[in-house]
C-alpha cells in the first residue's frame, strides 16, 4: 500500500515508522518546513515534498499528521484523490473531510509522543473511524496491522477519549512539574518523588484511581492543608489549583 | 532493636514488615482498634495494645504512624521513655516532640501505601531528621538498613517535599478519577488510557516534565480547547480544573 504523509512532527515521525516497519510503502512526506520534511522522509525511504500540487494523487492511503488548527487549510489545498484519506486527531470530528472527499476516516493513536523517545507502537491504542462500511473494513485492517490494542469509536466518543487523555496525560504532567518547582525552591531534585510518581500510576493498573486515593483532602486533614496552603501563598496560581483539587477530592 | 509501632493503618503495616524483615524485633503493635492492632501484630510476632500505659518502657525505638492529627493526643498519652521516638509524618514538624522527650526524630517514607499493595521497601525514599548528632547517626543507620534511598532533610524542607507529593500523587490520580469518569459517560474504560498513563510518568524518569509537555494548552490550541470545555459544560468542577490547568500550563 501506498501512503502520502502529510506532516513530520511527532505524529507523523511515530505513525511514519510504524507504517514503515508494517511494510507500508511511505512515497511522501509533505511538510511547509522543508528541512523536517527532508529528515523524516530520508528515514522513511520518501521523497520530501512542500507544495500540496505536487502530492501524488493515486496513493491508497493519505494521512493529515499536523496541528487541528491547521487541518482546515490543508485539506482545501489538497488535491482531489481517490484513495482513504485520514487524519489523527482525537478533538477533530471525522466530517470535516465530508465536502472534499468520497473515502476518509479517522485513525486517532491515544499516545503521548516526543520525536526522541522511542515508543512501542504496538501497545498504542489506535482509535479509529469511518465514512462507510468498506473503509471501515480497510482502516480496521491496517490499524490490526499497526497495533494489538484498536478500538472503533464515533467522533463523539473520541473527543471524550481525548479531554479524559488531556486529564489523565497534559494535566498529571504538569503536576509533575509543578512538584519539580516545589522541590526546586529548597534546592531538592525531582529524583526523590520518582518512585512515588511510578507507584501512583502503577497502582491504577490494578485498582480504580477512586479506590487508590490518598493524601490529606480524601482524610479531609485539614490542619495539613492549612499547611500546605501557607508554604503557597506567594504562588497563587498553585493556591488556586491545590484549593480546587482538595475539593474537587473531598467531594469524591 | 526493640521497636514499638503506634498506629495500624497503611504506614504502620508496610514499616512494621520492612523492619521486622531487616531482623528489628517489633514487640508490640498499640491501636485504638484492636482488630487492627491484632491483625498486624499476629504478621510481626508482637503483642498488641490498646492502651497507652501498656507501652513497654524500654525498647529503643518507638514509631508514631498514626495520622497527622492524632499526633499531638497520641504524645500525650505516651509515658516518658528513653529510647528514640520517631514520627513518620511528611507536614508535622519534629519539634512537636521537644518539650516531653530528650531523644526524638522523624523517618518519613515517601510513597502511597495501601494495605494490599505490595511495595518494595528498599526503593521507597525515607527522610530523616533527628534532634542531636548521636541521635541522627542512629537514625541514618536505621534508615540504611530499610531502604538504599534515604536523605536527611530539615523539618522545612521536608513540608515541602510532602507538598510537591500531594501534586504528583494525590492530584495526579485526582486526574485519572476524573479521565476515568469522563469515559464511563460514554460507556468507555479507563483500560483505553493505561497506556498513555503509563509513558507520561516514565517520560519524566529521562527528561524534565517542562520540557515533556505535550497538548492543546501548550500549543495555545484554543478552538481545542473550546471544544473541551463545551464538553464539560455541566460539570462545574472539571471545568473549573480545566481552565485553571490550561491558564497555568501555558504561562510555563
Amino acid at each position: 500500500m501506498q501512503v502520502v504523509l502529510i506532516g513530520s512532527g511527532n505524529v507523523a515521525t511515530h505513525l511514519g515508522k510504524a507504517l514503515h516497519n508494517a511494510s507500508f510503502h511511505i512515497i511522501q512526506v509533505r511538510s511547509s518546513q522543508m528541512a523536517s520534511a527532508n529528515l523524516l522522509a530520508q528515514q522513511l525511504n520518501a521523497e520530501p515534498i512542500q507544495d500540496f500540487e505536487k502530492i501524488n494523487r493515486t496513493a491508497d492511503l493519505y494521512f493529515f499528521c499536523g496541528k487541528d488548527d491547521l487541518l482546515p487549510i490543508s485539506i482545501q489545498q489538497m488535491p482531489s484523490v481517490k484513495g482513504l484519506v485520514l487524519h489523527t486527531s482525537g478533538a477533530c470530528a471525522m466530517n470535516i473531510f465530508g465536502s472534499k472527499f468520497n473515502n476518509f476516516g479517522v485513525l486517532y493513536p491515544l499516545q503521548t509522543f516526543s520525536k526522541n523517545t522511542a515508543i512501542d507502537f504496538h501497545s498504542v491504542p489506535l482509535i479509529y473511524e469511518a465514512n462507510t462500511e468498506v473503509n471501515l473494513k480497510k482502516l480496521r485492517s491496517i490499524a490490526h496491522l499497526l497495533s494489538q490494542n484498536t478500538q472503533h469509536c464515533s467522533s463523539e466518543q473520541r473527543l471524550h477519549i481525548h479531554l479524559a487523555a488531556v486529564f489523565a496525560s497534559n494535566f498529571t504532567n504538569h503536576c509533575y512539574a509543578i512538584a519539580e518547582n516545589i522541590l526546586a525552591q529548597q534546592g531538592l531534585s525531582l529524583d526523590l518523588l520518582k518512585p512515588l510518581i511510578k507507584e501512583t500510576a502503577h497502582k491504577i493498573m490494578l485498582n480504580s484511581p477512586q479506590q487508590s486515593q490518598t493524601g490529606p483532602a480524601i482524610r479531609n486533614d485539614n490542619s495539613i492543608i492549612e499547611k500546605h496552603l501557607a508554604e503557597l501563598q506567594d504562588k497563587d496560581s498553585y493556591r488556586e489549583i491545590y484549593q480546587l483539587f482538595s475539593k474537587s477530592i473531598s467531594q469524591t
